[in-house]
């Protein structure tokens, strides 16, 4: 039997400050960190070794990786970073709060912004310093690849081919595999191994650092999926991850 | 002009301790993380930016580069672990107090151990929780490559082939390139790079995370090598670290 293993990144400062993050590299919060840690127990409990890692170029996944391989003592194995775990591009909201954004435009719009799957706001403009161009961590991915926004579908169709072509296939010769990243480009994932529909993937909300399993026969045929931890502890998670971005 | 910048971790718990650690894998003392904390100031302000960086498989050095690249906000460029920049494998002393030891074999005894060119301490049993051979950590590494004791020579011997196929050629794409490992793995670069004696080689002492920069021109031929840093504090760091391992 194989697994690969989810975990969304904990807490960050501006999931604190309920602002629209995406590609802004901001940091994980005190709480954030502990999730991490909690994170990496459970792990630990459900004795779960993993031979490789993978996450995104944003600090917060990547720290809350290098806290769960640290509780696994498994901090020396290889770990790949890849623009394309990112999370959601979200354009000119990046920066924005999330609650007066919806003051602003109404909880629908921000709904829309937020879960609409094929609806992105509007891009970043050319000289701004949200605009990946402009950052020296994307030096060396083509322009035409580089974001200035991202819709839902956008974002899992720049995750996909990095999950077919590097991810999946490790499973060939790793029993385990774990892929800290972001709300959305986990729900990319999710998608596309459990074929859920364009409408219905906005109602999936993964809550943060909590280890979500997926199994696979030596086929690599997808068995199914849970959680690791206490049941009413995630569903309090994804409850918060789903009530962002109104204005009450 | 291009740069190698080696970094020996910051303190660890069996330093403050003062026992031989070896290949245990040991965590970084407080000290240690504030330590690596400055060694990331320090490179920020000499503005280096690094495009590729390398660690051994142990904990100490793995955190010590964690640290520094979250400091530079480089945490997303490509890390690559290895056992052969692993400090020294110290044998059937590793998990031995360093002051005890000098007591009862005599410092004279010690200092060979620890700074003898070709001397090693006798190996770790077969069974030994010390015997890397036992350790998932090398399960992809030949048995006829993992040791059970080591001389600096033999210590050397393993770090170089890593070098020159892996770390040294980077620079042909690379402008910068961190290396963070430990004391005689270091050691055993710089008596490359400088062409240091088989007797010189054990009175280098390199302080404990100070950025020791080394720079080559364009066609890689080395020009120079300077720590960052305040002079006085690092003859201080040297100095305590030649006085470990002694009776008083």
């Amino acid at each position: 039997m194989k697994r690969i293993v989810l975990v969304r990144h904990g807490e960050s400062q501006w999931n604190k400050e309920n602002r629209f993050t995406g590609w802004t590299n901001v940091d994980l919060s005190e709480k954030g960190i502990e999730e991490a840690h909690n994170a990496g127990k459970l792990l630990k409990e459900a004795e779960i070794r993993f031979q490789a890692a993978y996450t995104s170029y944003l600090k917060r996944a990547i720290k809350t990786l290098d806290i769960v391989l640290d509780e696994l003592d498994e901090d020396w194995i290889p770990v790949q970073k890849t623009w394309r775990l990112n999370e959601k591009h979200y354009g000119n909201l990046q920066g924005l709060n999330k609650k007066e954004t919806a003051e602003k435009y109404g909880d629908e719009q921000v709904h829309l912004w937020r879960r609409g799957y094929d609806i992105a706001p509007a891009p970043v403009p050319e000289e701004s310093e949200y605009n990946p161009a402009n950052d020296i961590r994307y030096a060396a991915v083509p322009d035409c690849f580089l974001p200035r926004t991202e819709s839902l579908k956008d974002a899992i169709a720049r995750v996909l081919p990095y999950w077919e072509c590097e991810i999946f296939p490790r499973l060939k010769t790793c029993s385990n595999i774990i892929v800290a990243a972001h709300g959305n480009s986990l729900r990319g994932i999710v998608k596309h191994l459990k074929g859920i529909s364009d409408t219905d993937i906005a109602g999936l909300n993964i809550p943060t650092a909590v280890p979500y399993v997926f199994e696979f026969d030596d086929n690599l045929q997808f068995i199914r999926d849970y959680y690791l931890g206490d049941a009413a502890e995630i569903r309090r998670k994804q409850e918060a991850v789903a009530k962002q971005g109104t204005a009450k």
